[in-house]
């Protein structure tokens, strides 16, 4: 089955776009977990215990990891295998680099830890993305029109009429013979996200930037979705898993992430039926 | 001093531009070392040995340690601490996220693993730079023109009449009020690495591309180098490091790393004087 198809058939088996990203900072943890690498992995795993059947899955950005030293692999790995293998697990590594080195990334992330997915940056072209794209059954999630402030400063450049992020959306429908190409579009960008999802009418849609970052929860959805109000992987990190401080976090969290499953569903509802 | 500055100093009084890239690759080591983290580590250490009065720096690609699963970051950890404190070592790890979680890897790559300068890719714009910036006396290298074959996919489009990678390269001046931000350009583009010479007159350049991916020595030292032929930083992998796989390799290591480096000299010598 090819990732695009897998994504479909979790999202309608958890019926949830919702996505949380596990980006665990140990500054951050409810104090009575402490702030060592260990911390953060028991962290992560009772957020997963209390979360695993409000979403189609969950995203861990490697810097949060990278950043506890050679201990953050290891609880990189751990929290993986703490997933529901009938859920996604997206390592945004953002990675891009001469193919001879993407090879090892792809193999890193792919079959070492065994993301499902990842996001890769594309400004290095094709073949720092061909290793990656190999892996059939895997999604690889291409950076177009990021969430951030910076996006402005070159992806939104006009080449010719067109800015330059919607030469990463041609691009990627044109390197998708795997049927296995995603796209990252930030949730503060709807006009934006509009265009783009009437360019690739099918493809995954990896959407941060809701909660902290401002973005519109319904705007994403509307626009985010394809015409069956799928294929948006919603991505909500630090306005679900730091919700509560205190030793029942894991019941706050629980609570927080089913408000905006259930968000979502209305939003679903709404512009593309029951 | 600032990052600019030092590299300056370096490079004086190693009397060498040659920096070399160890992307060790445990199927590539000579054999009697092994295919461990370990053999690695040991490969690493014997190469660095051999020729640290030879170089101004050593470059790591991360991919080649996140390879090694967890055991990589020790690899990593220790192969920068085996490195004489008077030369530069760079962390070619590719990383661009949003702000936050681009202070994550900043602080993992600068004040964990201690790099004195990093490749960042720019494609985030500014916030996702800013958080390596402020460590000011490491160094920055943004990706403009890389040296791979797929640099021409997005890196050469045209934003009016001006190739995107300008772009990134007055970004850098621009931002540069740390004085030490970098830029890497492939050696296999040698007409626009006189351009963006020209461009950007005295910030250092990181040069990959020689060797194995076929590009000339003397376009990149008469190109590359500022007015008094430094400020080059030039790249060789490969080409040094899978020399020999006998018992005997670092010694073959040193050679070629010595013809390299001689060899620049010789260049610097044709177009800068003695």
């Amino acid at each position: 089955m090819s990732f695009t198809e897998s994504l479909r058939k979790i999202q309608e088996e958890q019926n949830s776009l919702l996505c949380i990203g596990l980006d665990s900072d140990p500054d951050l943890l409810p104090t009575h977990l402490g702030k060592t690498p260990e911390s953060v992995l028991e962290f992560n795993n009772q957020v997963i215990e209390a979360t695993k059947d409000l979403v189609c899955g969950y995203k861990l950005n490697l810097a949060f990891y990278e950043a506890l030293g050679s201990e953050g692999w290891k609880v990189l790995e751990s929290t993986i295998s703490s997933v529901p293998a009938t859920l996604l697990v997206i390592g945004d590594a953002k990675r891009g680099d001469i193919g001879n080195t993407a090879e090892r990334y792809a193999s890193a992330l792919l079959a070492d830890l065994k993301f499902g997915a990842v996001t890769v940056n594309p400004y290095m072209g094709y073949d720092s993305i061909e290793p990656f794209i190999k892996y059939r059954e895997r999604g690889v999630f291409l950076l177009a029109l990021t969430s951030n402030q910076g996006s402005k400063d070159f992806q939104r450049l006009k080449v010719g009429q067109t800015p330059f992020y919607e030469k990463i959306v041609v691009a990627a429908k044109k390197w998708n013979s795997n049927n296995n190409l995603g796209l990252v579009v930030g949730a503060t960008h709807p006009r934006e996200l509009k265009k783009i999802r009437s360019m690739v009418p099918t493809i995954p849609l990896l959407i941060p930037g809701i909660g902290k970052q401002g973005g519109d929860l319904r705007s994403v959805v509307r626009y985010g979705c394809d015409r069956k109000g799928l294929m948006a992987v919603i991505n909500v990190g630090r306005s679900i898993i730091y919700t509560s401080r205190e030793t029942d976090f894991a019941a706050a969290v629980r609570k927080e992430a089913m408000a905006v499953r259930d968000e979502i569903r209305m939003y679903q509802a709404e512009f593309f039926g029951g």
